[in-house]
């Protein structure tokens, strides 16, 4: 369930919330809670999100909507490209947890009220957590970029596209 | 200014609106309006949209927030990954246009509103033009995602973070 990226520039990652109690890594060489996540194979799309979560933890889920977009440059292991990492928020399927001891030394579900407020966590994870309480107390629609599929004109491809959600026309 | 992608597996590339009025090319396989973009260089950042408006339309601009993620998969052109693709706001800094005869055949000033009702454009830019015209009905607040540097606790660098406005903590 561990793996390195055959291939790689712009990697992108994807770490999950799940609603209401979140699934979490306690890292080795960071003592700190974060989101399970990590980078897409080939071709593949947001459903990097369920796999890694289902890989990490154990928890099958279902995708919601693109949280937040972070980006990092000249990270470790990037290959000396920028790092893009899509931060989405999933729905829990199953909910026993039987996670990837390579990867992670304790996992569980926290309460997102608890996660943003440990010290014993990274800045974006603590801002990612802050970032659901806003969405629990006032809607999901405070924080939600919605995925919709749109046609690509000229080749009859489909692209799909993130955005805060509009009013219908 | 024209130029092929050096390296790439997940592209970046960058579009842009400028507020009030659009910077928008006619191209040659399409007859469409769309928004100026290209593909980010090995280790650009969000930096990549004002560069590449000042390449394609000769408009000096400044970053003021991200607007949309845009994902295809096999796109031509995209060495079979994925494609992942910037879409960014804009303040123009200076307004006269001298274009790119390589990229585009007609580079213009649009107002927002025509771009939203025109069918010569693509679905993508049509609905962009749909939620920049909402961003200026309702403030820009319902539809920006401002960027934040945050730290990276292990390594001393910085993320840039994308996320819907929080209240101040």
């Amino acid at each position: 369930a561990c793996r390195l990226p055959g291939y790689a520039s712009h990697q992108v990652g994807v770490a999950e919330e799940l609603t209401n109690v979140i699934s979490d890594c306690w890292f080795q060489t960071l003592n700190a809670w974060k989101f399970p996540g990590g980078l897409s194979e080939l071709g593949e799309n947001i459903a990097t999100a369920v796999r890694e979560v289902q890989e990490e933890t154990g928890v099958c889920s279902e995708f919601l909507s693109l949280l937040s977009v972070r980006q990092q440059h000249d990270q470790p292991g990037a290959f000396g490209a920028s790092d893009l990492y899509l931060i989405c928020r999933l729905r829990p399927l199953t909910y026993s947890i039987d996670f990837c001891t390579e990867e992670c030394l304790r996992c569980d579900w926290l309460p997102i009220a608890e996660l943003a407020r440990t010290e014993e966590t990274t800045p974006i994870t603590s801002r990612v957590a802050r970032l659901l309480l806003y969405g629990l107390e006032r809607g999901w629609g405070a924080v939600d970029l919605p995925m919709e599929t749109l046609p690509a004109v000229h080749s009859g491809r489909f692209y799909q596209l993130y955005h805060r959600g509009l009013p219908l026309a």
